[in-house]
């Protein structure tokens, strides 16, 4: 078994920790923002140290190559972002970028045999946190293989004029002229040049700390839909209206979020997650009975028949009235579960029981830049624990030796598709 | 009895209803703008022609007297504010200004005998809706006579630091100087100079409106607390962490908002009203479970027993968790129910009779400068009925019929509170 250096990814743990350090823990590192530029630097500095060739794309993704013995063989990429949330953590995104950076160095370092060229690969915005939306870029990059559904949110013209959140001026395409990394659009990844992509990425959930397992082999990234719900009731002033008559709509939305958490919950699935994360209400005001609140419920599940199921009870809410409103609810988006490639997961499977790490099969509840570039080519992720599951937050935590038990597995994974090397 | 004159009401309703106008049948015409100043030169014009003297005191109130026959009587005052919320109604506020000026309007063209000088006046800032709180500038007029739970809030150097909340830059201070509007201290309403204060407001609700009556003898302003909840969770991966273990804080706000319905209606005061008009949930972001949502609660009776026993049920919902989220509430502010003066409620009632004007007793669930003005003078308030009930929202809406039998209440109450003219 190959084996990467724990001692090199702590100290790329803590180089890239520094760029938008927020000062409790954690970064806050906007795609191109000055911070991911100086974690851009790093990555090429210390790519070019071990003699990788760098390109940069036309939407700033970048590709640090070392070439195989093979000159016609397709590269084999290992990709994640460099980009965080506000006030996120040291390791969602840019752990898949340092231990795609930890193999190639193990690689160089050891003289690892390769027949293919193995890449590290930095993805562009894919948190969609000052440009939204999330997975903009690999959306974009893969948009000729999206399906259709997907396909019409990623047009590079309109994503071009997404505003900054902050400022609502700058536009992600002149952040991207500014930034110095718009590049050549003939480096993009593609399936004429690549022959399979990799991406580690925390779990950002406890279950392999629960299960006690280090690292998960990940088969697919669940199917889920996202609907919103909106209530119509009656603005009346809050001292003056009797409640009889009265139509408030946060009181409505309120019933119909715990009666689909009791419906929802009655159709036994423990694997089955559903959020109501965001709400608007109007007119917000404390001596007003809101006249509109809107929320969306996000729901996640492998199995497409369970999904329907909870579409079910989602629609069934627009049969009746809610504290005197009315109730609509409408499709935002949805997604089939997308299944990693067979052949890439049974190399990660082998890998893991070679190694010996502790591992097991997991789903992907969350999107990653991995599943966009699956309708386009090979890919395959690997998870890697998190502490009590906490993730796009300061207190996100992967240790040292679980994350480096992550490149290596990676490293033994990408060495078994390239076929060369033995496996020692 | 004494009659105001419906043209002419109608005429002013029409007039005040153009500054401001938002062109959807109400206004938006905050204090101090240059929508509000266009009213208050059309207080002065009109005023003048009748021979009233103009007085501006150091916080932009404005006061229009007509002599009465004793030199030495004080002052009857009749006043209301001019402002309004954004895309408010064409009557909260300005109707009474609107029944002030016809009243004196009618003096002075029947010459009507009368021994003290009558007043009508403009409060400043009532809605608070640019510079907050509401009831700003009669909370500082009145600073001195408020009780001490209340008082804190109004003070005059805190108060002119009131910033936008259009531009968050500008404050209350700046808008007074730049307004041209900024008079005399020693012109300020105080019980030196004025006897009483009478208000006509729209009633806010549709208690008339329901019972057949035109206008209501307002008896009291109800007694209300405002408290917040705050409910503290975790922030999770909506795609990633499994149900039973999050800490769900809107879930938990939801619960306790149905929990609160249902509790605070078993007590069975059909009286009682309740409000939870605001929110706010953080990160609210779809794909994020929220760890923190606050809500707040306006709860209005004129009984401080049935407002104790809502308050037990309030602070009982701290006793335990809520979708696994901590629950913690604080009180905001609160009133004790404002009775208004025996004797003038008395002369409304009298007047009422006399005329004819369908009428009935009615508790004021809002708060108006009057209820403030109450703790220096004797004060009394007419509701006008609302057609639907609706208010601060550009439907609101009473007829002129109405609107001029209100004036004729206040004329003809005003005038027994004098106690000269007979009546008739």
């Amino acid at each position: 078994m190959h084996k990467c250096s724990m001692e090199r990814m702590t100290d790329k743990i803590e180089s890239f920790s520094r760029f938008g350090d927020a000062g409790h823990g954690g970064v806050t590192r906007y795609t191109l923002s000055a911070e991911d530029i100086l974690a851009r630097e790093e990555f090429v500095k210390r790519m070019e140290a071990i003699g990788a060739t760098i390109e940069v794309d036309d939407v700033a993704n970048m590709y640090a190559t070392l070439p195989g013995s093979d000159p016609d063989a397709k590269r084999i990429v290992m990709a994640s972002h460099s980009d965080s949330v506000k006030n996120g953590g040291n390791y969602d995104g840019i752990l898949g970028v340092i231990s795609a950076m930890e193999v190639l160095e193990t690689v160089a370092a050891q003289e690892t045999p390769h027949k293919h060229p193995l890449t590290a690969m930095i993805w562009t915005n894919e948190e969609g946190s000052l440009y939204p939306p999330a997975m903009m870029v690999s959306g974009i990059v893969c948009y000729d293989h999206l399906p259709e559904g997907i396909r019409g949110s990623f047009k590079y013209e309109d994503l071009m004029k997404s505003k900054s959140v902050l400022d609502g001026e700058q536009t992600f395409g002149m952040a991207l002229e500014k930034s110095g990394y718009k590049g050549d659009k003939k480096f993009r990844l593609s399936p004429d040049r690549y022959k399979a992509m990799f991406e580690i990425h925390i779990e950002q959930g406890p279950i392999l700390e629960d299960a006690g397992n280090d690292v998960g082999v990940v088969d697919c990234v669940l199917g889920m839909f996202n609907y919103r719900f909106r209530f119509y009731g009656q603005t009346v002033h809050a001292g003056t209206f009797p409640m009889s008559k009265r139509k408030d709509a946060l009181y409505a939305a309120s019933q119909t979020i715990c009666f689909l958490h009791e419906e929802i919950d009655k159709l036994g699935h423990p694997e089955l997650v559903y959020t109501t994360g965001e709400i608007v209400c109007h007119p917000c005001v404390h001596t007003c009975v809101p006249d509109y609140v809107d929320f969306c419920i996000d729901v996640r599940h492998e199995d497409p028949e369970v999904l329907d199921k909870v579409l079910a009870i989602v629609k069934g809410c627009t049969e009746k009235e809610w504290a005197g409103c009315r109730c609509e609810v409408e499709k935002m988006w949805n997604r089939d579960t997308v299944y990693w490639d067979k052949e890439l997961v049974g190399y990660i499977k082998a890998a893991a029981e070679e190694t010996g790490v502790s591992h097991q099969v997991i789903h992907s509840g969350a999107g990653h830049d991995a599943q966009f570039a699956s309708y386009m080519l090979p890919s395959a992720m690997i998870f890697v624990q998190s502490r009590d599951g906490l993730s796009h937050c300061e207190p996100e935590y992967s240790s040292a030796e679980h994350c480096t038990e992550g490149a290596n597995l990676l490293l033994n994974a990408v060495l078994k598709l390239d076929g060369v090397a033995p496996s020692k």
